[in-house]
C-alpha cells in the first residue's frame, strides 16, 4: 500500500499547500482553544465567526476588494453559480447577457444561464478556434444594454487563460475563476462578479467563493428560495443555514499561506510563471514529440494539456511516470491526452520532476 | 489555551465520534494507497469511486433500503432541500403538498416549499400546543389528492419527536430527518424523499443525503438547472460536478462506525433511549427547577430543551457547566434557555457527567 505522497497533477481537487494540511491534522482532533474538533463546532461560535470573518479579510487582501463588494462562501460548486448568478441578476432584468465562450466551461456556462434567462453568445471559440484561444476584442461585439459580461479566466480542460480581462465596453463583467483564482493578481473593479469554487487553488471541494458588487445584490428577487437568494446570502454574511465549516476553515488556511508564505498575489504569480515556462519549454523544444493545444499567447499557467504521437504512448506515458511519483496527469475524460495541473500548491520541484521526466521519455520514445 | 476535548452538546455541526476523528486525522496528509490526501485526490479516481460507494451502501444496509431508492449525496443542507423537494416533485405536478407542521424547521420548511407550488398546512402545531408535540391521526386530514405528506421527524429547537411516522393515508412521506437520521430503524418504504444534512448525526457539514424513491425522480423537470435536478444528479452518482469529497469520506466513516462498533439502529435507539431517560428523569425529579419543553410522549431522544427558573440561573448553569467540560449548552438563538443535543456520538459518560452536575447545580441553587 501507497503511504507516500506523490506529486499530484490532478486537476480538482488537487494539492494543497503541505504546512496548510499539517496544520488541519494537527489541529483536527481538537482546534485550540474550542475544545472540540473544527468538524464537531457550532457555526454560531465566536471561534467560527473568527474563522470565516478571518477567511474573507484574506480574500479582501489578496484581490485587493474595496469596501462596495461581497465575500459569500456558499456551498454548490461553480455548475451551481452558472445557474445562480443568471437567476440573482439576470432573470428578471428584462436585459440579456452576453458570453464569451472559450471552452467547455464557457459553454456549459451559457447553456446553465439560458435556463434562467436571455444569453447572447458573442463569440464561439470552438467554431473559430477549436477552443485554442480567446477573441480579440475586435471579434466580438458587447450589447451596450447587455445585463453583463461573461468569461472564464480559465478553461481548465483545454489549458487557455485570458491574458487579461476581456474587453467589456464599461459592463460588468462575470468571472468563473475557478482554477485560476489567487494565481495573480485581478483588477477587481472591472468585476460584477467573480466566483471560483475552492477544490483548484483554494482549499478543497465544498466551498465557493462568490465576489459581488453590492448593487448587484439588490436585483435578487424576493421569489426566490432563500439558500438560493444572494441578497439573502449576504445578509445572514453566508450562513443563512449551516455553511461548510471545514472547507471555509481550510479556505482560511490556504489564504493564510498566499499571504504569508507566498508574500501575495505578485509573487505567487512569478512563481506560477516560472512553473508553467518550464513544461511549455520542454513541450515547445520537444520537435513535436509533445503536443500542446493552446496558443502561444493564450497558454494556461494552472493546466497543461498534450499530447504524445500516439494513444499508446499518452498511455505509456501516464504509466511509468505514475511509477515515480509523477500522479494523476490523464487529461479530462472529455478529451483525452494527457494534463499537468501545476496550480498555487504544486511545488516547483514537482514540476521539475515532471520536465524530466519528459525530457528522458521522449529521448527513450521519440 | 483549552487543548483538551470537552463534552460537547452543540445542536450541530455536532460531536462525532472520538475513532472517527482519529481515524481521519490519521490519514489527512496521505490516504493509504492513493498518495494525495482525502482534500486533494480526483473525485473522478477509483480511490473516491470506492468512499462514495461505500458511503452509500453503508447507508442502505443501516435503514434497509430497497432497490428501488436511490441515495443522493449532495450540497445545500436542508434548507436548500426544503425547497428542491418541490421544485423537482411538486412544481409542475397541478397537486398540491400537505405539510404537518411541528416545530420551526417544518414551519420553514412549508414557507420554502410555497416557493414552488401549492403547500397545504394540514395540522399547525404553534396554534395547537405551542410547538409540544405532534399531531394525533385524528387531528389532521390529508387529502387524497396530495403529492406527498411532509414531516420534519425531530424538531431540534423544541425537542419534539415523531414516536413513529405520521398516517399518511398511503402517500408518500417526504421527511426532514436531519437531528435524528440514523438514530433508530426506519421503515423506508412508507417514504418518498428521507433527507438529512450530515452535521448532527452523520458527519461533518457540507453534505446532504437525499434517498429518494425512483418513480419520484421522473417528476424533475428538463427545465431545471442540471444541479438542481434530482433526476440527473442520480443519473450522476451525485458527481454531476465535484462533490464534497471530504464530507462524504467522513459519513462512510461514520455509517462504518455505526454498522460496526455500534453494531446497527436498533442498538443505537436502545442507546439513545437509555441516554435521553438519565436527562429526563432528572428534569422530571427536580420539582420544577428544570423544566423541559415537549409533552412527555412526544419527548426527542436527541435534543432536550429545558429551562431554569430565571434567565439570570440559565446563564449562571451555562457558565458553570464550561467551566467543568460541559459545552455549548444554548438554547437555540431564537428561544434562549438551555437545550443539550445529545447525538449519536455524545458518549452515556457525558450525559451522565451533565446529569450529575443537573443535580449538584440544583442542590445549590433551588
Amino acid at each position: 500500500m501507497m503511504n507516500e505522497r506523490v506529486y499530484n497533477f490532478a486537476a480538482g481537487p488537487a494539492v494543497l499547500p503541505l504546512p496548510v494540511l499539517k496544520k488541519a491534522q494537527e489541529e483536527l482532533l481538537c482546534l485550540p482553544g474550542a475544545g472540540a474538533s473544527i468538524l464537531e463546532i457550532s457555526h454560531r461560535s465566536k471561534t467560527f465567526d473568527a474563522i470565516i470573518n478571518g477567511a474573507q479579510e484574506n480574500i479582501r487582501k489578496l484581490y485587493n476588494i474595496p469596501e462596495n463588494y461581497k465575500i459569500l462562501l456558499m456551498q454548490g460548486g461553480a455548475l451551481t453559480h452558472f445557474a445562480m448568478v443568471p437567476m440573482n441578476i439576470l432573470r428578471n432584468s428584462g436585459k440579456k447577457a452576453d458570453y464569451i465562450v472559450t471552452g467547455t466551461w464557457s459553454k456549459k456556462a451559457s447553456g446553465e444561464a439560458k435556463t434562467q434567462g436571455e444569453v447572447n453568445v458573442v463569440w464561439d471559440g470552438k467554431a473559430e478556434s477549436n477552443f485554442t484561444r480567446d477573441p480579440l476584442p475586435s471579434e466580438y461585439k458587447i450589447d451596450a444594454d447587455a445585463k453583463y459580461v461573461y468569461f472564464t479566466s480559465n478553461e481548465t480542460i483545454e489549458g487557455v487563460q485570458w491574458p487579461a480581462e476581456p474587453e467589456s465596453n464599461g459592463l460588468p463583467l462575470v468571472c468563473d475563476s475557478s482554477s485560476d483564482v489567487f494565481s495573480r493578481p485581478v483588477d477587481i473593479n472591472r468585476y460584477g462578479v467573480l466566483f471560483a469554487c475552492a477544490q483548484k487553488n483554494a482549499g478543497p471541494a465544498g466551498v465557493t467563493m462568490i465576489i459581488i458588487r453590492d448593487d448587484l445584490l439588490e436585483c435578487s428577487g424576493d421569489d426566490l428560495p432563500t439558500m438560493f437568494n444572494y441578497k439573502k446570502q449576504a445578509a445572514g454574511n453566508s450562513m443563512v443555514n449551516t455553511p461548510p465549516c471545514f472547507a471555509i476553515y481550510m479556505l482560511k488556511l490556504v489564504t493564510e499561506w498566499l499571504l504569508n508564505d507566498i508574500g501575495g498575489l505578485e509573487a505567487m504569480k512569478k512563481l506560477n510563471e516560472e512553473k508553467a515556462a518550464i513544461l511549455y519549454e520542454v513541450i515547445d523544444a520537444s520537435d513535436g514529440f509533445y503536443k500542446g493545444h493552446a496558443a502561444k499567447e493564450y497558454r494556461s499557467m494552472m493546466n497543461v494539456p498534450f499530447r504524445l504521437p500516439s494513444e499508446e504512448l499518452d498511455n505509456k506515458f501516464k504509466a511509468e511516470a505514475q511509477e515515480v511519483g509523477l500522479s494523476t496527469l490523464g487529461g479530462h475524460r472529455s478529451v483525452g491526452g494527457l494534463r499537468a495541473s501545476i496550480y498555487n500548491a504544486m511545488p516547483k520541484a514537482g514540476v521539475e520532476k515532471l520536465a524530466a521526466f519528459m525530457e528522458d521519455f521522449r529521448k527513450k520514445n521519440a
